[in-house]
């Protein structure tokens, strides 16, 4: 059960706003004790002080903090003074947390000049407002500082600066995909559950779902998981398919649709993907075609979906001639990513899931870059706070490509550095050899061999990228690929139009790339060869 | 070949500003003579006046003239004084139709209140603008007079209707789906070759392309449809399947995907369905997903498809345990409608069309109704202009329907009037039995009765219904069914969501419907049963 988070604070520091913003970001119920009381006893915090003295206010607070405690994952805003109660604040403090925002005088006094709707502050003179607030707060701040676990400043006001922080305290990190009507927000926790179910309620979802799940994850899991939504009032019956590439296929599609039909799935029913890419893609592509579209949920299980597949909305299944070719553009409703999760995942999937996230820092960040060659043991562990950060990171790059360019007509193409090697590696090898990742891993070090060549960057550039690529135990070399066929197969790519191989190459260093569609064939055979081993 | 739009008419009139628009709303070239001198010379025509003199002027004005006649399907904005020459007037009707725009002398002074613009005003005493005005009009009019086919008043501006008197005029009827980004026009002519070649020209698609079409329709229009397309410079290669709705099904889509990845066909490769309903629905599928969305045109060639299937972008497949369970939203980029390949239509595929038609009257244009009841004979033989017409304003009942409520997720449920039923009963007799349309009928007069049940109307507006259905050749009691089949199956209709049936019913008479999803079972089986043969 995640714990209530608590907003304490002098009139004007922004209980209320903050609340009502954070419950909205995290999609958590909020409450304002004072509006709380005012609807139940139909008048104005003003009029109940006035009518009834500001003991009975006090007692009607005491009751609401006493009910409010009983409950969890919930936002409240307290009213100015709940927390002199020293019985509140134990209440209060029992299951959740505590924070105690502050704001300067000067904001203060700005911000309460709103006269009617502030009755301690009305009853004063006014003509010495600001004197009367500093002599509350002075009053109030030992009070505050022994109830509350944690500070914020919102004298400079940042809504989403500020939920962030708390988010984060809460051990939550949030990266919120910016799509306009189909923006969603990925959670990356270790205590995930009761977001997940507090969401599926919010969501106004059909009774039935369907969670889709692989042989490899539905029994660590799989019940789990229909144990959430069954607290979220949905029961989820779940589909299992054979784990590995070949599920991803138009046929198994044609079975899930029957159990979709046959257990009495509507246009309102949430389809809940539970596993890594297969599941994901095979997922999503059943929920964007199912009815036409059905609320669509994602739990990437493995660090490759994770960071790279759950993002961005691409589902899709594959056709014999070639991967991915039958598909959609199809955004969640959210992601939930589970740190435990992550456990039982065999080594050989974590490096593969690195290989995806070495692509972010190649493409975008050079810092990140660095983060990794500097973390390398704490990041093949998946050390929590490293691989939250590293995941978190990787997310908000992609989210960032994604939003500037939803269904892939510019930017977003540089996601696909090193992959036109990689699916040739991929299509070569049958898909069984090396995994996506893995794939990938050559077909960065080969297109980095290719921005040599072009005299885009030095090979000292090219080195590097190897090197983090090796100690990350990812292969750089590709064995039993033929150079022909591979040549061949990079045309067969989606991202080839009118015949022209779009290269995503480094551009002066590791950070920057840009496209090029006019590699002439040689340079591109000679880096082929350099990563045939 | 279609001819060239040609405005003439004053300075002041609105020729750029029209022919821009027109040329955007039509998909043509847009060429405006003045500028095109000015670009040619690189000075302004006040420049050219000034150096070289008027005559230099109009002998530019004459060569370009000789150039644009020898074109097809632009638009043509001449400079004021280019028709003074009775040879420009001659050759620009060759191959064009001469609009003449005009607008009052207030407007007009109004309007050319820009020095530096217009040198024949420019040279004149500025005190007298208006008085110049007057008599330079006078000194045209006959000239404007002899030389224009038709006359438009642009005083009152209003680019929208006046680029629709044009196309009226032109021949063509376009009605525009209003989807932001992804709006599209629909055309509906008789002459339609050209307006594809010309829309495919400038939509910087692949040069390959792929038409769909089934074994009725491919030996008809398939060649001509790839000839158009040649023209354009799209190499298409043609798929046909079998006719019927079995087609429709998800193993048909293996075997088309296979093709276009056999033919090369990537990102920017148009999809070209011909044909009707079924055709329709699998190309759209197949555009939405192959590569994850290509381009998609409609070209429909039965009624029902031009009036239903082919507007509003929802496409799909079948299951075997029901239609359309496994579809997308994915617009076209275009919908082509030629009233001449409804010749070839038979009978039966006529009246199924009727059916929908009939339905828009209901659900939203009582009068619309009455021209169907007084128009009984042209309506059944499609006399040109009524058919027309009748499409036409069947398309704008839709497309608004459609522009309000995309993905279905209020409005456009009173599309289904006569679906729910209609459906229940085409999947009772194994969509063999009844086509569509006639299915629909059926499930009008259902409808209407439980609306009468419900005192939503009086029995003689659901008389009235079921006999303009009768008139126009269509079932109103279907065969061979089954009550509580027929009762089970409208469980499982799409828009059933938590198990309510979403009854669009007829409120206070034809033109207005309301949804209303607590219809009792008793008058439902009673409806139904009043519905059996």
């Amino acid at each position: 059960m995640s714990k209530n988070i608590i907003l304490i604070g002098f009139m004007g520091t922004g209980k209320s706003t903050l609340g009502r913003y954070l419950a909205k970001r995290m999609r958590a119920k909020f409450i304002d004790m004072d509006i709380a009381i005012e609807n139940d006893l139909g008048m104005s915090v003003a009029d109940i002080f006035k009518r009834y003295g500001e003991n009975y206010f006090r007692q009607q607070e005491r009751e609401l903090v006493k009910r409010l405690s009983a409950k969890s994952g919930m936002i409240i805003a307290t009213g100015g003074g709940t927390v002199k109660n020293p019985a509140n604040v134990a209440d209060l403090k029992k299951n959740g947390v505590i924070f105690c925002l502050e704001a300067s005088i000067d904001e203060l006094v700005l911000r309460t000049n709103k006269p009617g709707v502030r009755p301690v502050l009305d009853k004063m003179d006014k003509g010495d407002r600001r004197k009367a607030i500093e002599e509350l707060l002075e009053k109030r701040k030992n009070i505050y500082e022994k109830a509350a676990d944690y500070h914020l400043d919102t004298t400079e006001w940042n809504e989403e600066m500020l939920a962030c922080q708390i988010m984060q305290i809460m051990g939550e990190t949030v990266v919120n995909v910016d799509l306009g009507q189909d923006s969603y927000d990925i959670l990356i926790s270790t205590e995930i559950d009761q977001r997940i179910t507090d969401f599926m309620k919010q969501g106004k979802y059909s009774q039935k779902g369907l969670i889709i799940s692989d042989s490899n994850v539905a029994p660590l899991y799989g019940k789990k998981v229909q144990d959430i939504m069954e607290k979220a009032g949905i029961k989820a019956d779940l589909a299992v398919v054979p784990a590995g590439e070949s599920s991803k296929a138009l046929m198994s599609t044609e079975d899930i649709y029957t159990k979709c039909i046959e257990y009495g799935l509507d246009r309102k029913s949430p389809i809940i993907a539970l596993g890594g890419g297969v599941v994901g893609d095979l997922t999503g592509f059943i929920a964007a075609t199912y009815m036409r579209g059905v609320p669509f949920i994602q739990i990437p299980t493995s660090l490759l979906a994770q960071v790279d597949s759950s993002v961005g909305g691409k589902v899709a299944v594959n056709h014999k001639l070639g991967k991915n070719l039958i598909g959609a553009f199809y955004q969640p409703k959210a992601v939930f990513m589970d740190m435990d999760m992550l456990k039982t995942l065999p080594e050989r999937e974590i490096y593969t899931g690195l290989g995806e996230i070495i692509k972010y820092g190649i493409i975008y960040d050079e810092k990140f870059f660095e983060f990794l060659e500097n973390n390398v043991e704490d990041v093949l562990k998946l050390e929590k706070d490293k691989a939250t950060r590293m995941i978190a990171r990787s997310c908000e790059i992609k989210a960032m490509v994604v939003s500037k360019d939803e269904k892939e007509s510019g930017l977003r193409a540089i996601l696909n550095f090193g992959h036109t090697m990689g699916h040739a590696i991929e299509k070569n090898t049958n898909y069984t050899k090396y995994n996506h990742g893995e794939a990938v891993a050559i077909g960065m070090v080969c297109a980095a061999r290719i921005s040599v060549a072009l005299g885009m960057i030095e090979s000292s550039v090219a080195d590097r990228i190897e090197k983090l690529i090796e100690t990350l135990k990812l292969p750089t070399r590709a064995e039993e690929c033929d150079l022909d066929t591979l040549y061949g197969a990079i045309f067969h790519d989606k991202k080839t139009v009118n015949g022209k191989v779009k290269w995503v190459l480094v551009d002066g260093g590791i950070g920057k790339v840009k496209i090029v569609d006019n590699v002439p064939e040689i340079v591109v055979k000679n880096a082929m060869k350099y990563c045939l081993k």
